[in-house]
């Protein structure tokens, strides 16, 4: 695969995130709509439902969207949170504040495993509140569920767009939780097959007859060092082609050493 | 929790993140600097370290840290990667794109808990490129790990200081876990700390030399063998003792070379 420059091959099926909306309540800064548009799009989700924007459309959201403008073109604007969610399903709210009727509350992978079984049969709600005030308590009041992400204490204030991508990003996470997973070392995108177990043992022999040659090694005095060699090796996992090089390395000193004699 | 009354309790200690750097490399646009220190603040971590900006400092930047502008006051300016990574033991790199060598590849999730394991002993780096064009084929040789956002493959492109939450955002929940950890290599069980950048770096041009010695190598017709190598090497994130075994090796095959001339 390598050296071919075939690119790590992609999950054939996107998830689909038709019947999860994003709802953004009286957004102050059309900047954020746009941002968090993009974010929406980066994740692969693309249903936005805005109610009462206060800059809505907006010059600024087009430039932050970046190559999300599509997702402001068809967004819904709705004039109440009740008309925005009234098709839904489960409704879900993020909230930073602590609120005086505590209500059930969710980190955002809950939120978003929640949301993607609901969505199997049902419209789903995600919604967001003003950039400085969140959402009211009566808003709150209108969801099945609550949701926060765990920041940080003593600064917990995430731009709008941002705390929309982590809930996006949970939301992918959970969609593609089980769809194959990515490229790593071994796995079956990987260019090479893995050198096998034997190909190791011979490797690990010709080695210690190479360190021996080099008087690097000394077979009645190891000092732990063919183990920490193994150790180390395992933890490499060569395939075929690095085994190659390494073997070749070998046989090259081998070479070179009788040359000397 | 919700049924007490009670609002979820915040850990009562925080993750320290001190051993934790992200590295920005030539970012082009101060306000991208400025989101992602707010970003970071909001994950907990602190630490920030720019290569070459374009524009440092910048009141661009300032507006957008908002109340994480103590993270600009203190960030490390380096003219260099290789100068900003010199003394992690493990160095994970952000890449959107696909290459011609595929590296071992971490998802967010994945790459924090190899963060979180190493930072019990080792400073770690995690390291986002160019805004455009992210990190060159040479600085991603230069990373033990990529790591890479399963984004919508139609629009995979985050802005900069989304790229730096989603990372941040996991090393948090990592930390927050505190899932007992298996012994691993480079965690806290292991029993030697881990090779710095600088140790790896020094330990290629050795082997290189060894490599052009033996007639193993030709540098005028590479066929990617060193790339080969350091992804080999990258790998293994050899630890002290380990390194100075490999680099004993090269030492005596140069010694035994110098005896045939």
């Amino acid at each position: 695969m390598a050296e071919s420059g075939e690119k790590p091959v992609e999950p054939v099926t996107e998830p689909d995130f038709s019947k999860i909306r994003i709802v953004l309540v009286n957004t102050s800064h059309p900047g954020n709509i746009g941002a968090s548009a993009r974010a929406m799009k980066n994740m692969g989700l693309h249903r936005l439902a805005l109610v009462q924007p206060k800059e809505f459309p907006s010059g600024v959201a087009v430039g932050r969207a970046a190559s999300a403008v599509d997702l402001l073109e068809r967004a819904e604007v709705h004039g109440t949170l009740s008309e925005a969610i009234a098709d839904c399903g489960l409704v879900i709210g993020a909230s930073a504040r602590s609120r005086r009727i505590p209500w059930p509350m969710l980190d955002p992978a809950q939120c978003a495993q929640r949301a993607m079984q609901a969505a199997v049969r049902n419209r789903v709600a995600l919604v967001f509140g003003r950039e400085d005030t969140g959402l009211s308590n009566e808003e709150l009041q209108s969801c099945h569920y609550h949701a926060r992400i765990p920041a940080n204490p003593e600064y917990g204030s995430l731009n709008l767009a941002a705390a929309v991508l982590v809930f996006c990003y949970e939301l992918r996470k959970a969609a593609l939780a089980e769809i194959p997973g990515d490229v790593g070392h071994g796995d079956p995108q990987w260019d090479r097959e893995l050198a096998t177990s034997t190909d190791l043992e011979l490797f690990h022999q010709h080695l210690q007859e190479v360190l021996v040659a080099l008087d690097f090694h000394d077979p009645e005095s190891p000092r732990q060092l063919l183990q920490r060699l193994r150790r180390l090796f395992a933890r490499i996992q060569p395939d075929v082609v690095e085994m190659n090089i390494l073997r070749g390395m070998l046989t090259h000193i081998e070479h070179k050493l009788k040359e000397t004699r």
